[in-house]
């Protein structure tokens, strides 16, 4: 497994509030045919935090059916407590989840020190089955994983790589310059891509690759083959519809946007409320504008 | 049921990292001799984040055993989804606690609006078979319940009233302004319990309530007698006490200090790390100043 | 000089931009015919970082010549650096100030540690002819003063008390428990007002005493005489007129508060922007729900 | 002048608390000789908010007698309200600024709405008889600009760039794509320089750029040439040294580095405190680390 390249974080379709299996594979199926390297299952965009254990292991097993061998599937796994976190780790890896994705635990903050999160990680990493990931999204979690931090859970084998969806780009840069160079740094926020892909990141785990994938990757290749001005270009121009899929309009965003692209987005799981008449002419203006990006 | 009076919110205590049935039993047998009007069970300090779900209904089920008929027991029974929520709040009926405390949800911040919240609290409501008190601790959560929600909430017959650990005695204020006079408003601070207390609040859920019970009490006995003097005078004897065994040094300081009073407190769950040896002789300090108002 | 008490912190009124002693005369007179114990000058609400160092001298000039001997007159006189608060204490001292307010600096956050702290206020202490309160309003400054620095500060001689306009109940607690008894905690949130009383206050510092100076001397002396109820219902009472000029519409709020109520309010100084239509139509509810405690 | 490269935010060197205007004489004029395109005189690390009204005029004096034609000077000059705004940029075109940066206004931080900014900057661009940037440092100021409202801004005639030290590459991004391409972007955080270039950034305002100023030109050259894994490399060496003289130990930590560097450092005006022992040491192992990229 190549831990690089562009991952959508799949979100979880709803009917009449339960977990659609099908949908979750018609839309798979469809990304299937593009150049993302992968998906996450279960991230924050999948609305883990939302579902049963039960779902949880559903959407696991649906999406290993819908995901081909040669593409990466990543599952998040984290739980508040490091017990929790071992056995959800375990049921992904039994699922068929090729790497899990493990947030950093959040709720009693202050208690929650750096070193208390290299215990927990080192725990996890040994007990696990498939390589681990680090995962901080501080708008969500309030923590943060400090470089040093990183580094030496940088060291554990079984600890493979990160994703942080901080925006914060110095941090990002003090990360690179502490672990070993294989040691895989995803961006989670499309807006940052380019700058994260200066930095040394592998790739990005990013909402709006559910429905501009092939721009996503044109923008990493075009990096790579140093045409830079056309990358900056083609990140400047997919920024706004970034911005609205998640830190404008969340998740409902990110599934209205789907919606429109043929994919199966539907209802969010309350208490996330649909997003109003405004938010949806936004978002349809945002695409209609990115029309030659979009491939499906 | 009367919702007044002071309630601890009991730890779970475990052994070789397994929920001790025993041990919470005992712990409760021993309280239940005080003038405690009820217990919160798994509250934050229940650490019921960090327990699965089946785990969360032995707890309940213990803890219903062990409480008697005349004292409230209360259920933290607050998950992410309304649709989890209203799950779990279920289980907790039927585990035959008295009414259930909701904490707001909090993992997409930005988009749990207040009227993502009104619409979360009046779904639960609801559906509810007991009475549903809103949870608001802004230190754990990142969230706040506005005046205004608050007071839209309570009108709905089946919200019954509010723990607020915020220590925003603004806020407090504002709310009790807010809402019927018989809308139960308990503090989660005891720092701030005479303040509250000054503002109208019923009673408080109170950390500190494990191990000084009788002197919470007495604390609210004072104040109701006019005796203001004395009242204040405990009130900031107690509060090294209980700044330690919540902000500072959290549960796993709470769970220390109870093992030095003979309750059963024991290890915290990982990520948590015990208290250090400074921690413990510390807490030892506010102990032995505070023997008076020991009764066990 | 008893440093205790309700002292309103003054506007600064401008006409067509400029400072006017006129108007700022005229308040003070009116108000001085009140049960107020003092005035705090060129504070937060008298938009001291709006002005120049030449208006801030013709400010305190003005109301020394307004405010009679026997009321306390208390100036703010804090400033970034050590140096600058020592040189604007000394001007505030040969004004005539009784006293000065001196607020927590607060630009470089991080660097700016307790240990900062308490050397900062240790040397203006030293040097200052009049006695130095602190002053802590984390919601300007972002910074906060612990109990245990309070504690230490309050050893020196020549500081003499607190403002604390944080709205944490349970700091405060915590501060009057390391303090000794004659350090003149003041709280700065009128709706915490009743709290900080019961938690040991000397009074309080708030803005809407500018408006309703009689009303919060009375809850004051509610609260001494015993009579805690008709105390807690004038707090609620108070709580969403004093939320309006404060929290919810600041200066401009308050100003267009006196402005209805007889005072000279007026402009403020950009960037603060005026209340709209809706703003000044709810204050002006609030102060006819309060009708019967207007003294002016 | 052409707005672009790399600038040092000067620090202020003391000398028994006075200013030292022959140190900040030797210092820039050491500076001279190196490929930096100018300097800002008077910005955070040139503890401005220290200063007096007539210590900032020194400074300014001193800053262009020291610095040639061909060499930009810009001058830090905002102050919380319009009016002294305006009266301290017009005080810095007097002393021969370039042009001048301004900060947001942040005291009364939630009165301080995005209107208000715009119409903050638009009265201080209509009034100055130099170019305006805007600067925006969320963590001195708890204050944001939103990209609409930069993207307003940068429409005046007279506002000519920014300055973006809150290391937020996302909303950076976001301003980028919302301004006109001769807006000049700098960025303030060095350990993002790389990550701005590649966003669109014309330069840096850096206080590594005091201590190394041939290797912060260096980056941007490289980069500007497409040498993206040299330019990476160099990036990565820099930020252990940049964040600390920024974010870690701050203007003393700056002035730190300097007197190692051959510069005059010296002290910090409290309440700053000089750096302890175990960060001087740091620092200078840092230092030692770069020696090849010291051209002092």
């Amino acid at each position: 497994m190549d831990l690089k390249g562009i991952l959508p974080p799949v979100p979880t379709p709803f009917v009449e509030g339960m977990v659609s299996t099908k949908r979750l594979t018609d839309n798979i199926k469809k990304l299937n045919a593009t150049n993302l390297s992968g998906y996450l299952i279960l991230g924050s965009n999948g609305e883990a935090v939302m579902l049963s254990e039960e779902e949880r292991k559903i959407v696991l097993d649906t999406a290993r059916a819908a995901i081909p061998k040669e593409k990466i599937m990543m599952a998040g796994a984290g739980q508040e407590s490091t017990r929790e976190t071992i056995r959800t780790v375990q049921t992904a890896a039994e699922c068929g989840a090729d790497c899990v994705l493990v947030i950093t635990p959040s709720f009693f903050k202050s208690a929650i020190t750096q070193e208390a999160m290299v215990r927990h990680y080192l725990d996890v990493a040994e007990s696990a089955k498939v390589p681990v990931l680090l995962y901080s999204v501080p708008q969500y979690t309030g923590m943060s994983l400090q470089a040093a931090t990183v580094a030496r859970l940088a060291e554990h084998p079984n600890i493979a790589g990160m994703k942080d969806s901080s925006g914060n780009m110095s941090l990002f840069a003090d990360i690179v310059s502490h672990v070993p160079p294989d040691f895989a740094m995803f961006v989670g926020n499309a807006n940052t891509l380019l700058a994260a892909l200066a930095l040394g990141a592998v790739g990005g785990i990013l909402a709006v690759a559910n429905i501009l994938p092939e721009a996503c990757v044109r923008l990493q290749t075009l990096w790579q083959k140093g045409n830079v001005d056309e990358a900056r270009k083609l990140q400047l121009r997919l920024n706004p519809l970034s911005s609205a899929v998640t830190s404008i309009y969340g998740v409902a965003g990110l599934k209205a946007a789907m919606d429109m692209c043929g994919f199966h987005g539907g209802e969010t799981r309350l208490p996330l409320l649909p997003v109003g008449e405004k938010a949806t002419e936004e978002i349809k203006n945002q695409l209609d504008a990115l029309a030659m990006e979009r491939t499906f």
